[in-house]
């Protein structure tokens, strides 16, 4: 399904031997084939940006693009002007397949930091995708076998709205930090859509979803999630509608990181209530999200609330207004902490589930918001020490 | 040694029942026997600030101090009006003891957030504290095992001024932040200053020191520095001599810390120069510091640079100038990332030695500042899953 689901896009995920694994598909290509070719796009903030980062922002700022190549195996990050020739070399190789302008074409790379991708292999697998590109469930499932690095699934959505259908794939499953929580992701559409209007939805989307889960803190060098629009379905959407659907594809994606990411065995769900603005429950709920000793805990099954308001306590008063004498925590729906206090015993909670979920009220207003985050296990150090050999 | 090395103070380490290990020492009386009683402290800004930690920057506020309890077992944290009591309670039971007024009684806690103290062990343990109070050297080392909790080691310092003297003693090897990078930490001289003057050394030395060393981001709510001083000596020190050995005391206590670091195997400094001003540069430090990917790749004795500059990325622009086409990364001397390209390749590097050296450059001005922090490892994410168990 993913990318394929809307009318109008093919797809194809080949083994075009630029990751490691040997058997592993490693390079996708998905082309939009009309009657439109808008597309909006949300980038990371680091200032270390990728090459295809830098090519592809510039490329989707008119609001048209042809195609999009991703591959795993490498992140052409931290790779000079060198780097950013190679983007363009690989934008430049699928237009000439596509009969497109290169800066139709939009490029997404993912994988150690620091080295050159083996654009020979890039080339050849640009290609070979080109000579398999079809519009069947089967090649948007290849596309996104062909992102992945440390995933252990492939991560996918579809929708149908009144008349028109949204797909999509992401991966991602370390490197995860608000602004901007992704790896590589796109969605399509065959909606009848602006590039004003994909931005407007996928702004607020991304803002909402991406940006709300937090597996370790860590920001990447490539994130990119593209929104591409093909028009094929012939039909214009409610605007309410399809911006939902569009939160939707985000909200799914995202959480299917959290439920993917390295070595987690909890999926963690922070709620903050009672804020002063959505603003001050995010600050807070972000701030717990971050602690390592909480991550710790909720691994080992210990619902450690101090844990939870001693990060909570970290925020300074400028950035979110409580008092510490009346904040309430419940773990898994038990109020362990009531009024800054222990409250019901620890040992009610059940932390067996997969998912757990931390409510948190400040009593300083009406607003709340949501993080993702995931537990801190042995499996995420194992990954990460070895990440690279 | 620790804090009885200076003249004028007499010290006691007893085992009081109050933690879970059957025969650890527990509880911590340090007495300044005078002629002066002038204190200093500086003390976490968690917002769910301890019991303790409430009485003891109220009763120093006057510059004046007879002696400070401090026990492990329990943080006396997020406990309410009924933990200021026994804090209050603590206090007055020393006061009585030691003929002097509650509010010149320091109190220090240690442990698990959320818990009431068991306050007949305390007191009892007051009393037998009192009971075996001494100025040898045994009895310094004795407080300072008495207020470890995960740390392996006691941790000590000792130093001799012109004509005077300073010891001191720290725990912490977790929950370690900048703001206040510490858990407890008494340090004691003889020499014959003002309460100014100590808060004056403390505070410049405690920023330079435990304000920047991180193990895990986690700011405690128990954090507590103090500095105490005798007069014993009956010498008027240099200033500057002064500041300067308070500021070695902090800054070797802090180093102690990061080599005792929960389930560490490398102690990591981390140095952004190049910066446009010590405060750029900190903020860069801090960054990179925080960055468990980066950390788990230390563990793993891998030289990833992309995982520096991905974390100097996420610094925003208005908290630090620089050009990411500029910046270099030396890792343990091998300038591995050169104008934010490859620069000498990753397996020049020796990672085997405990210390482990990064090295940035800015090229942005002539202004630097180092962090210490550690590797993430699997025996760190054992420890705090089951620390409360």
């Amino acid at each position: 399904m993913s990318v394929t689901y809307a009318q109008g896009f093919s797809a194809a995920g080949v083994n075009a031997g630029i990751s490691a694994k040997p058997d592993k598909k490693d390079l996708a290509l998905v082309v939009n084939d009309g009657p439109l070719d808008a597309v909006a796009g949300v980038f990371t903030p680091n200032r270390f940006r990728a090459a295809p980062v830098r090519w592809t922002s510039a490329s989707v700022a008119d609001g048209h693009a042809k195609a999009v190549v991703l591959n795993s195996g490498g992140a052409n990050a931290c790779t000079g002007q060198a780097g950013y020739e190679q983007s363009s070399a690989t934008a430049k190789a699928a237009a000439q397949l596509l009969g497109a302008d290169a800066n139709d074409i939009a490029v997404c790379s993912t994988g150690l930091i620091g080295e050159l991708l083996p654009l020979k292999q890039i080339l050849a697998g640009v290609q070979a995708a080109y000579g398999t590109l079809a519009a069947e469930d089967q090649a948007g499932v290849d596309a996104s076998l062909a992102i992945m690095t440390t995933d252990t699934t492939p991560k996918t959505f579809t929708a149908q709205g009144t008349g028109y259908r949204i797909g999509g794939m992401v991966k991602g499953s370390g490197m995860i930090a608000p602004q901007l929580a992704t790896m590589l992701c796109v969605i399509t559409t065959d909606a009848v859509v602006s590039p004003g209007q994909l931005q407007a939805a996928l702004g607020v989307a991304a803002d909402r979803s991406f940006n709300r889960i937090d597996v370790d803190g860590c920001m990447s060098t490539n994130d990119t999630v593209l929104l591409m629009a093909s028009g094929a379905s012939q039909v214009e959407p409610d605007p309410k509608e399809f911006n939902d659907l569009v939160a939707q594809a985000c909200a799914s994606l995202a959480r299917q990181i959290i439920g993917d990411a390295e070595g987690a065995s909890h999926d963690v769900r922070i709620t903050v209530f009672g804020a002063k603005s959505e603003d001050e429950a995010l600050t807070c709920a972000r701030a717990i999200a971050a602690s390592n000793l909480l991550k710790c805990a909720i691994y080992g099954n210990d619902p450690n609330w101090g844990r939870v308001v001693s990060s909570l306590g970290t925020v300074p008063p400028e950035r979110a207004v409580y008092d510490a004498d009346e904040v309430d925590v419940a773990i898994n729906g038990i109020k362990v902490c009531d009024g800054g206090k222990p409250g019901r015993d620890r040992s009610e909670v059940d932390m067996t589930p997969r998912e757990v979920h931390i409510d948190v009220d400040l009593h300083a207003g009406g607003e709340q918001a949501t993080v993702w985050t995931d537990d801190l296990t042995n499996d995420y150090v194992h990954i990460n020490a070895d990440y690279e050999s």
